[in-house]
């Protein structure tokens, strides 16, 4: 029976993903996702038409880790497969991006049409599913019926999971009409049950909380699909205990507060972080995710008989694992309880501060003092992205203003996935700061290898008028592979690009091209082009390219590199 | 038990690809595939570190079109994923494509050490199946004594089924000692046993072929993958009947000889051909692919009562279909036994000649006079690529000089494709000629939308410094997407790119940059561009940039905008 309460579908899905707090979304237009775009600008969504797909969702991946949710559609088969990197690495670093794609009209599919996008054999399930193995849920909306619930559940489980998801909108299926029974009530990520055993957990860790005699916390990146971050930020000022995060749990919590030391990187940090780290009796551990890149390989893993961990649905202590639990339920629990007077006052090892006295003008620019000189320029909120690569190392050492957030090298390592994240994450700060008026900057620091591969989407940016600057770090090539492998070999090069040119290139204002490119070799130079009102409170896309050593590298990429070298030295005298 | 008669494993696969004709190997470092690149130079390949994994796939694509077979290397996850829609084309439109990904070690595999490129979960599975809906076979070496025929095995299936395989190689596995027995044996495709039935489909063919009043030979693209473009020749030689190609096969037949019409279109082209075909009693096909973007919606479709297909493995007479057969033998066969006398002289319709006097040079360009006027830029042997869109179109009818080769719009029209594929395709036709000593054009002609998909590649052409010219149809967005959806919708807009800034951004020589950009808007103003010596002899990456109207199409785009304004003008007036 049709009811007047119905509308388009395609005036559904947007309506769903708005209540939800999209406000932009990302793509390609393809011929079989067009009719779907038509309700894009209508329902009051802001279109980013991106260069390419994985562009797009690289874009929607750097928007939704700000946001909580992202969309971005794309077309079936030559869309839908360009997009697979991207979507692969949002779920391997949880970021709940909805991935719509346009398939052929239902006719042609269930009549096994020889269409293009497809082999022209008549299969039209293979991209779908290709999409199981890297998406947390999928559903093809093939029904008028089922469409409401299909779409209510699949966005569900984006949130739930804080991954990708994948839903198939056939091109004659957006302008059916639906039910609009379902927009009246807000769609809510359903709540863990109170398990029975939920008391004695939080029993147990709060006789552990206060038997404490070196306690620590240590904030890994799954926090934030935890959703725990506002509860980690009252317990680490409630207790006052040394903090220390991962690489992904970077820039998730404040490190301005007295006791939070930044990032834990065992033998590769400071000596006595890590005496401090690894004789700790509790290690309160949050969302940990133990690749070998993001542990420091695995170094940083605290000693099971010290560590309580919070994860999804299961909190472990010592070897005993308690499933079906919700660690922010949890949490909440233990900081209603707490009693701060029954805390021990744990004081953490000295701090080491960040100096750039001994940088010297004349020096050349280098991984050893580039950060240091950057660091003063953040301020409170600002979003900063540091690409895979020595950049990605070297972002580790600031020490970041509050509300800001620092986008790493977790576990994926896609090069190439920074800059259009930067789109997605700049354009998604802008939207949230609407609301309190704010206004943060959003800066890229990425090396000459990794931007080539998506450089084009600074087009974008310019297009949607952000306030991006860029750092491009110049030293010949893929750094991070050549001290890996091959330091000498050609297959690590990458050809000769005039990166001052980009901004004409890509479009900006002539205007604007003036005053916005900056190159740097020194020190003296790179201090003169921070002090450019531009550059530290310019508007629009300004580009600074900064020259380094082929083979400057420090730290894990330090140790990779002198290893190599050992091994050329043996090899080259074979006999001793 | 050891033998001496060994070799590095890096050393067998990639002596394996020199025997097979491949000179040059594409893709991406990553840290899984380091090691393995250290035998690509000693083997005598060339390696083109492309600016990411999809433009190598789609280059390694162009290439394997006119070499016959070729490899890229990709990364474990990051790497092979972002490939996927190359490789994926490839297997929609046969191109012979061996896919090397670089895996991590065996020992980590084993250990479900929790990884970087992973989903961080143990689980290393997930990509190697994604790959089985894209590829025609797959393998993961991961043992000494097996690798060697493993290897055989996957460069076999790509050259058989002439589509992309997919090789997994562990990063400890390159440097692994395997037998080098199999090499002293030249890999060979293996041929058809000749079929019981197979004198009496020769019998049948021939029967129908003397009894033929008005016989039409018709080319389809997969004539390419069955190998019989030779024979092909031979048979429109002998027979002089009326021959036409598909879009697919366009390009594949010498369109000089007299017989030989071009491109049917049915009623999207010339009257006299579609009611001289239509009218056919015999219509001798070969490598059909029926998509229907290479078939005008069908419409070119020989009519089963008159068509005798010769495909893969199969041939079609009427409604018979005679499997296991070798089109090649058959053909061989029918070559053979050919008595010319017995032939009906068919005597086919006008042909249309292509004329320029009609165009002023006032004209603006527009796509009616665009490619008639490039027309006379070709010269033997060139490659002319049309990238999907409007180019794409207006290739069609492009009179093509002997042994040159058209890239178009097939099936899998996936945009961006043609400019890595171009790089390709003039890698490939450079080292092809060099045992002839010729020297070609590669042309391409592609849109303002197409070219910000894969544009970074222009710099590795210039690297490879590959004599290669762009004409970039600028005509302010999607076209073709318009044209089917959405003319005024801002999501078929792209961003405003300067494209005589390419060469300057993408590192050409200073020298080089002063005489290689041009622009034109009117036909006179191009003529001029075409006859600088640099243009139609020039060397290195030249750029043309010629301005179009927004909504300027013809043919079957011509079709679909004056469709979706009569929509328009119903939905305005909705009472009438």
């Amino acid at each position: 029976m049709a009811s007047t309460d119905s509308l388009k579908l395609g005036d559904y899905l947007f309506t769903r993903l708005r209540q939800l707090g999209v406000n932009s979304i990302f793509g390609v237009p393809g011929d079989y996702n067009l009719r779907l775009l038509d309700y894009v600008v209508p329902s009051g969504l802001h279109w980013v038409g991106n260069c390419n797909e994985l562009n797009a969702a690289y874009a929607a991946d750097g928007y939704a880790r700000l946001n909580g949710l992202s969309a971005l559609v794309t077309t079936f088969g030559v869309g839908e497969l360009s997009a697979a990197n991207g979507i692969a690495g949002a779920y391997a670093e949880r970021s709940a991006v909805v991935h719509i794609v346009g398939t052929p009209p239902r006719a042609l599919q269930s009549s096994r049409a020889l269409m293009h996008h497809t082999f022209s054999d008549g299969e039209y399930r293979r991209f779908a599913a290709m999409s199981t193995h890297i998406t947390a849920a999928q559903t093809n909306v093939m029904d008028s019926v089922t469409a409401p619930d299909q779409i209510d559940w699949i966005l569900q489980q984006a949130l739930i999971h804080c991954r990708p998801v994948y839903l198939e909108i056939p091109d004659d299926m957006g302008d059916v009409l639906v039910s609009a029974a379902n927009l009246k009530t807000a769609l809510r990520v359903p709540s863990v049950p109170s398990a029975p055993h939920e008391p004695k957990v939080v029993a147990r860790i709060l006789e552990r909380v206060y038997g404490a005699k070196k306690p620590v916390i240590f904030v890994d990146g799954e926090s934030r699909a935890l959703g725990i971050l506002d509860q980690l930020d009252a317990l680490i000022k409630a207790t006052g205990w040394p903090t220390w995060t991962t690489v992904y749990g970077k820039g998730l919590v404040n490190e301005q507060l007295p006791n939070v030391y930044g990032l834990y990187a065992a033998g590769f940090g400071d000596q006595p972080a890590k005496e401090y780290f690894e004789s700790a009796d509790l290690v309160l551990t949050f969302g940990p995710h133990y690749s070998d890149t993001n542990s420091y390989f695995y170094t940083t893993v605290p000693k099971s008989a010290a560590a309580i961990s919070f994860k999804d649905s299961t909190i472990q202590i010592e070897n005993d694992i308690f499933r079906d639990l919700s660690a922010s339920d949890v949490l909440a629990q233990l900081l209603q309880t707490l009693d701060s007077t029954r805390l021990v006052k744990a004081t953490g090892p000295p701090k080491v501060e960040i100096t750039t006295s001994d940088i010297q003008g004349s020096d050349i620019i280098a991984q050893n003092n580039f950060y240091r000189l950057l660091n003063p320029l953040f301020r409170e909120g600002d979003i900063i992205l540091t690409e895979t690569g020595t950049a990605s190392y070297g972002g580790r050492s600031f020490k970041l203003p509050p509300n800001s957030r620092l986008f790493g090298a977790v576990t994926w390592l896609s090069i190439g996935f920074m800059l259009p994240a930067t789109l997605g994450a700049a354009l998604a700060k802008r939207e949230l700061n609407k609301a309190t008026g704010g206004k943060n900057q959003t800066v890229l620091i990425i090396g000459d290898g990794s931007i080539q591969m998506t450089a084009q989407e600074i087009s974008v940016m310019i297009k949607e008028k952000l306030d991006i600057l860029i750092f491009i770090i110049n030293n010949e090539g893929y750094t991070i592979e050549r001290v890996i492998h091959g330091r000498n070999q050609a297959y690590n090069d990458v050809p000769f690009w005039r990166h001052t040119q980009a901004l004409t290139y890509f479009g900006a204002d002539e205007e604007h091209i003036k005053n916005s490119t900056f190159q740097a070799w020194t020190c003296g130079e790179l201090q003169e082009v921070l002090k450019n009102e531009q550059v530290h409170s310019g508007s629009g896309v300004r580009i600074v390219e900064v020259f380094m050593e082929r083979e400057d590298v420090q730290g894990p990429l330090l140790y990779l590199l002198n290893k190599q070298i050992a091994e050329e030295k043996e090899q080259e005298q074979p006999g001793q």
